[in-house]
């Protein structure tokens, strides 16, 4: 269960109004890479390793909090930012002091709804308080969660998700010079690589974690690069050589896909190059990762009645 | 800041794996009148209300957690009732026990995964666990939030919220005989009658709350039933005599809209019928309570650096 | 089936064009509290109610109808503000009078075209006409209806509805000076106040209404607040003594959350407080709620060919 | 304006509830291709056409009015094949008597909510009624519509729309034999026919009607066809000859594209080939035409106050 | 396969950075009627057309791969647009330079980040690089494909596709007079006149292609013309006389739908009217065409193992 | 620009129609982590990596080429997997031989539209053939993609993007025992584990890459772990010692975050621990990556006309 603490994890403050500001910052509150979907994610990927993974366990549900407390800072600063224009509204007789930047020039330049003009939506639904959108007013989705059952895939997309969230925050940083707003962002920002250390620290305990999942690739296929386009092509670690290889291994370069594919019979006929890891090498380490994982998960089950949660005292 | 409590509010259990039912249930993980819609629309409803309403927002946050907290249960609840999937998943190499079911009528039907292909992508990529989808894999979207920054509407959309929520349990509880998941269900189901009258009794507490927000109705318009179908008209406390209307005052049943609005030139010379308030009395209202909620909101505003938590000790 | 009349329910006028504000309007013509949303949620739940419940089908149908005539008073005034684009952009070889604006610092304010570039879709797309969109352009979609199958849920999320549209209308009214616009707003929120009163009159008639649905609350969860955050919390008629209750019950304040479920094994263990029902006594009355309802709608049915209309003269 | 005729446009019946079927029909209720896009296609599109174009506004709120009647004909098939649901739901007490279908394989097969598993929301959100979605659950989003302020676009946006419709009618129609619901779906498919020919009748009073919009095309690229695929490469009049072009057009394959491109330094230097019609004369064209429809459309737009309709007796 | 050649199909050049035009620019990109959506909705056809119809398939195919290319030019263009936008943003530790728009009327507005605050997404995410959305930020949907499986309606669907392509870059053209810009939108704006031409010709080769799939329509519907609004009615070659149909047909105007619907018992009882067509011919009809067309696709089919391509050289 | 060559990459082939399978294989079709993901995930980023980052570039543009080609190696599998669905949907009269399947339970099993009445859309809209959808049917959308502008974050969402789509190739292998399709599934499922070393490979060609973007962390708060939830609470790695870090820092665990956050005033006065970094040279830092990245992506900028291709030969 949740418990909620009054105090912000982060002593959020504003120097002053700010809602174009407020507009930019929605993408860390109900944006693709903002808060919410990091909670989300952490805390949907934690099911799966509840029984079998509790270390895991503990790390997703500390980080997944931790995200929903940088959520509420998020939110909190956009609802400072906007300071203004919800008693504004409430003055619902006023002569619509406002109405003049509807089709004219003279308007007040520095009127807080003028501003907030650019996110239509703070006027005329959320009444100037922060939804639950992106900087466009897209609402939050949950096509944006990445939970896949397995930790060697999770904790990887996790470590994409802190990436981009940090320079999220990194690009944002660039659009006010209100010092106490630049000092939430900063912690926001580095709080980010910080888990992105966890997740990582987290991933390298799983052995072995490449491929990501259970199965080996097949060794007519891994080591291939097809150069899918003409000239100017570059060579690299990615495709020549050794590149990320172990010893005696390299990357096997086709030049001429459409060749290949009509040589080797749709790649059917394909013989393994640049590995030296034979088919029944690999038949053997997928049958005994088989057995080890799918082992390690089923330990984690019971039979009978299940119980989440153990309330002894 | 939140913070995680490892042990459920609700001691979750299941008698024995069902993944229909885990399908079913994900109407209240990441479907519309779910946990996590009643969890971020409290949570984001709460940001307004902070400064000028503090009552409101404890009573927010304290059911927002607890909703958080429900998320937590019935996601529990669902990686139960799939227990076995995941692991089966990591035994990859295994010669497919579950080919026969695709495209074949001898598959055991008690087989869980072949129970699971009602909800395909519990195997094709949450690999058995849930997801922050809806009963059919539609994703979450925060479309479903209602937050307008007026409590006078939010908690009236809160009480239909919990309405739903509500219904949802009641429809689940035909689906299931498992008396764990039953008395699981039974402790959520009956969750949201006690925030419906939680939510009840705070919008009492604001006067006057009808009309929501703060402008009074147009006396022309506000007692007048159009009857837009023909035939079998049905009379009763919505369209006839005083109805829900305070003493004196009664509907105004229009029976042939087309012919009144082209009598009233569109409505425009429509006189006001069945109420006894004039234009004036109104107008007078509205500028008053403009004021004063205005004034309500306003007093939560501060000048210079704002800040949204005290640390002092 | 429906029919269409030509004249416009209220005699929308605008005094001139003003795309910022016609921008603005878009949320009540394709956004979440909109026209097309209620006229689509009472539509839809008139279905269910069709049989069963006629005076109530007819009453959300007669409303349902009013809604459409609502859009279409609402587009026939985005239209009218965005009076003159469409017939500019038909203009097309004409040297963009625009491109002054793109990039530039010396774009004519007062131009059309310049004001509609906040809603971009006015100019790539819809040419200059309302699109299903609310203000920021997101598509307007069936996630916003909510439509449940039971009376007592639906009008609770009409009444909810009814106060959103109510305080949208509300918030845009301070967006224009037009008075003619004015007007057009004024009746459109005057309606929804018109039925909110409907819809709660309806769902006075049904007995009983509350817990929404069928079922009692179990005793030993219906009356518990759980004071899910620290320090400065309220007390109120949300979480203190008789609060909205019947004489003899009150609100059973759980100051320490974590304490009380580990002390009740997870609420298992937990007694009923402050509430005089008896578990034997609810379940009396869930049977016979149960056999009322079903009753009800069941008698709706009939036996053979079912036929939705009736023709004879 | 709107008003509501209780009786459906057809005599809608069913022989017997049938879930499954009703799921698949909900294609045509809240469906990509079903009638509610085509209802607020042509509604929308309608609100462009209202002054410059009364005669096509009539037809297509003509259209508009009957697909919404086709809606409700449509949702009262679907509430008549789920007959029985929603009573059975409310009977809330009752001991689960299809909780042998959840994880069982002894489920009585005809059991009507079984069957309605496939669209779980039936029995978990909407309570045996229809929903705004399609037959999958995906709700309706108003990005299924195509409304663009051009006529000689929109009124082959609507011939397109009416060509799917009526294909969706015809795949229904193979998976029911039940003779009245294919009565029906015979008259819905024939009137998507109907429409259809409707609007390719008033596509052929605008005059030209191609290209689409104002502007002519640019006569080095109009007449080109890329074969952007290698081997087996088919000719027709869709590249070969004349085909569909005036006499003394045709024409001009492009076997080899990236050759071309080079050699015409990304087809800046292409030269004009299969059309006789010079640059000049085009220009000219897209003058004249530019002037004529735009014209047309400000004929429709009047100096001061606005109004749309007519109230005049 | 594809493969991809480093020269884009056309010369895109810009004159000069222009982020508002960038941000118009990406209805094509991302938007509902550009480039992606054509590419893949022409690619998602093909696998139907396959086997049964491969003259069609390489049509469809060379159309996809370069509405592929196209996406390519539009992608680089708005990219140029953008450019220094990225490299600005890099520059994270600078005393954030365009602080001053955010609140402020001081702002320089030819600042390149300023005006790119209309797409604030290009700022916050996208690192001022072209985003997979409309002009909006709304993400792209596959809701905007349409497919369905029959060539006499899906092509159909591409012309009028091709139709909304043609529109919005004709409107986008009066956006931007920068020349280079201008040329590449007359090049892209030109191919889909091209495009209309040959699906146009392709649909031409298909007979009969009217009704769009197999079934005739029921003879007592086809012909009928429901006048379902009231007054001012326009009659014209879509409602009278012979209008499209062929000799001796003729439409069977409806003036009083009601009354019609309850004299033929909801159109059960109705006669054909307007068409010479009898019942038992069209029936045959049915037949013959459904033969022929199942025979058709069928053929395409094979027994045993299916290849897709052939590899021999 | 883009070329199609007509064989396949690889020789997909299926041994018999297989409908359960086809709908599980949209997975990789039209879901979250398919194949249309990645080619418009790398498709995107190249363009911002076009001219300051050629061999990026073109690895870029060569994998977004090739995951092209398996979308449509996907496409074609799910084709012949649905294989007689489209024939048998074109017999447009027969005498509805499915119809037994819709609320009988005499159907037979081995009928391939039964089998396909698990996604229904294919029936109903796709006619048989493969929609842009996952296997639940919800439209794939760009909210899928990530692509924010730099590489250091860019490559990392590639990586997990890869290790995503080879575990969904290797769940989806469990579900199909046809040798050919497994065959099909092992080639793809490979190409991701090959596309993950090129990705990872090149992410090493950029340094430093971390963090991710420009900016240096807080010293104060980069080491900090917040231990945000009771008891049992795991030691490892992520939250102890070294970890991750460097010689000489360390994990700064903060056992009771309330406590922590209450003592540093909402962690403003925090100090660094665990690093031996200071501020100072964290700002230097700073200073000197955004002058050296802002540098290289402005290299990749032209004065004057911009030009994306050369032509030159």
């Amino acid at each position: 269960m949740f418990q909620h603490v009054k105090q912000l994890q982060f002593n959020a403050r504003v120097s002053q109004p700010d809602p174009r500001f407020a507009t930019l910052m929605l993408e860390q509150f109900g944006g693709e890479n903002g808060e919410l979907k990091a909670a989300m994610q952490y805390f949907t990927q934690a099911f799966a390793a509840r029984r079998p993974y509790p270390d895991k366990y503990d790390l997703l549900m500390d980080i997944a909090t931790e995200e929903f407390s940088h959520l509420e800072i998020v939110g909190a600063t956009i609802t400072m930012l906007l300071d203004g224009v919800n008693g504004e509204l409430k003055d619902a007789v006023q002569a619509n002091p406002v109405a003049q930047f509807s089709g004219s020039s003279k308007a007040a330049k520095e009127d807080l709804i003028h501003a907030a003009l650019l996110h239509p939506r703070f006027l005329a639904q959320t009444g100037g308080t922060p939804g639950v959108t992106n900087s466009q007013g897209v609402p939050w989705t949950a096509a944006y969660i990445n939970a896949n059952g397995d930790l060697s895939a999770d904790l990887r997309s996790d470590i994409a998700a802190e990436s981009r969230a940090k320079l999220v925050y990194e690009y944002l940083m660039k659009f006010t010079d209100d010092p106490h707003v630049r000092e939430t962002l900063g912690f926001l920002m580095t709080r980010e690589i910080a888990h992105f250390k966890m997740f990582a620290a987290a991933l390298e305990t799983i052995q072995p974690n490449f491929p990501p999942g259970v199965l080996q690739g097949d060794p007519r296929y891994t080591h291939a690069y097809f150069n899918m386009s003409n000239g100017a092509d570059v060579r690299g670690p990615w495709n020549e050589g050794q590149g990320p290889w172990g010893a005696g291994e390299s990357w096997n370069y086709i030049e001429h896909p459409h060749e290949h594919v009509m040589e080797t019979a749709g790649e059917v006929e394909a013989k393994p190059e640049g590995t030296k890891h034979s088919v029944q090498e690999i038949a053997k380490k997928d049958k005994e990762l088989s057995r080890a994982r799918s082992q390690e998960v089923k330990s984690g089950s019971s039979k009978g009645v299940q119980q989440w949660s153990d309330y002894a005292h």
